[in-house]
């Protein structure tokens, strides 16, 4: 296992170098700040946030790797006898918010977790996934989105991609709302029955995947003009992701159970939000659509997505 | 005890009514919108919320009186054993979010509750509080808001101010923040020890102190020109209360878990929040002070507040 773990930290640690100057690269305006940072509890990470971009309002991509004792609940599913155990947890996530109410909001989290018992190892799994959240979707933006993340699976077997596509769905899911939070993508957890080598190379799948998924949608959508209204409804849908990761969210609750850099959790959430009283779309308008025929789980590669 | 529950449903309808037709006189630019909710698990309630007023930027009252089998743990701190008791509680909420930042935030609940467990009256309590989040405080508008909670305290005994102060301290605190969410005020909760009648007039007590909390502080600061510096930091500060209602308010999560209308529950969130990455105020400054001088436990009333 440790050189599995070792090998998985630079992973990690280069993915989130490629993808902070691969975005840098394409929001042209800003570049990334980082914030090395140390956990009392033990371990620590690095915050690379950019701010005031051309393409990205705000983008965070964090890479942490902590250890400590007493394993959250939050930190596995299925396997709850490990509450309290010592862990070690590594993982890179990233949200970004773009300026453009055209360009969806997205999320990619990858993390491997360790718990020993006893200062015996008694389980590792890896988890991870992503999705992405449109203001104002186009079905093509959206099938694309899935043939990636279809187009990952694929090697790991037929039956990975509509699994982990339908847990995405139910996980992120406002279940206040009746909504999704977008139109999901991928969500695994617990994943270790492949063993290690070839749960690693699924990580290394989505997580590798996820530029090919998420930059020809940016690039489309970029430079479509858009007005107050348009903002306006952006700001207000925002609502649904904060609310989303403060009062559901397992890595939120992860971080903040497990003593994590508040400022690092937090820096997925809108830098800008809306909380309105009872908005409801208009009756047809493109905003309508977005609940009708977007915030619900569809088959996306059902028929003429394939 | 059926007696008892109609008086108190009078009293909460009467003090939203009060409350709301008193902050419309306040406002003078805007009126309530009522909403009457039904809850499909039984019960109901009436929202009010003001927008876009000269006072309020946004302003939410709320009553709602719901019944159901399976109490929520988080109806009660100190009766786990009722969790999934059936359940009857009524209680009046409000938030007021203010345009100027030298007008705090406020909050105030107040909530009766009656638990029967195999067909029997099992148990039932008041809780409540108010409390208030400035931006730009004044220490002499935080000595008048604890001398009328402590004034509404002092019939019932010497202990009752200091000890519902320091639990309102204690409640609206963020862990993740090292921080209080404002001043405070008073929070109490499973009380029944004093009997159905003074518990009952001690709610009473609290509800009716609460505008002459809260409008003396407005009459002072309504007035104070401000600009884009103070209103950012506004919308920045914003964010701990959004932080606090999603995260740990036990309010909002019993009206999540329950199954209550969400539109209601999340009315008391911010109309406009800004989350910007570990942003830290100038030493010195007025908002550096809002941190160092208000946002941790202060005895108000202890030397020159008496």
């Amino acid at each position: 296992m440790h050189t599995g773990k070792t090998a998985v930290a630079e992973y990690l640690r280069g993915l989130q170098q490629r993808i902070t100057s691969t975005l840098e690269g394409v929001d042209g305006g800003a570049r990334f700040r980082a914030d090395a940072w140390q956990r009392p509890g033990g371990g620590g990470g690095e915050s690379r946030v950019l701010r005031d971009g051309r393409l990205l309002e705000q983008g965070g991509v964090g890479y942490s790797h902590v250890m400590g004792q007493g394993l959250p609940p939050s930190a596995t599913l299925e396997r709850p006898e490990l509450a309290g155990a010592g862990f070690e947890a590594m993982g890179v996530s990233l949200v970004l918010h773009p300026w453009n109410p055209y360009v969806p909001t997205t999320h990619l989290n990858v993390r491997f977790f360790i718990a020993e018992k006893d200062g015996q190892p008694a389980a590792w799994w890896f988890g991870g996934g992503f999705d992405l959240t449109p203001y104002y979707p186009f079905a093509e933006d959206v099938r694309h989105w899935h043939r990636v993340a279809r187009d990952a699976c694929a090697p790991f077997g037929a039956d990975v991609y509509p699994r982990y596509k339908d847990w995405c769905d139910r996980y992120f899911h406002l279940k206040h709302r009746g909504e999704t939070r977008g139109v999901g993508g991928l969500f695994f957890d617990d994943l270790s029955a492949w063993g290690f080598e070839r749960s690693f190379e699924f990580l290394r799948a989505v997580g590798d995947a996820f530029l090919a998924g998420y930059l020809p949608i940016v690039e489309r959508r970029r430079d479509t003009p858009y007005g107050e209204r348009e903002r306006q409804f952006q700001l207000y849908r925002r609502c649904r992701y904060a609310e989303f990761n403060l009062v559901y969210d397992r890595g939120t609750t992860f971080g903040l159970q497990s003593g994590g850099r508040a400022e690092s959790i937090l820096m997925s959430l809108p830098p800008l939000v809306r909380f309105e009283y009872d908005w409801h779309p208009e009756p047809g308008s493109p905003e309508a659509r977005l609940y009708s025929d977007y915030l619900r789980p569809r088959d996306w590669l059902g028929e003429a997505g394939a």
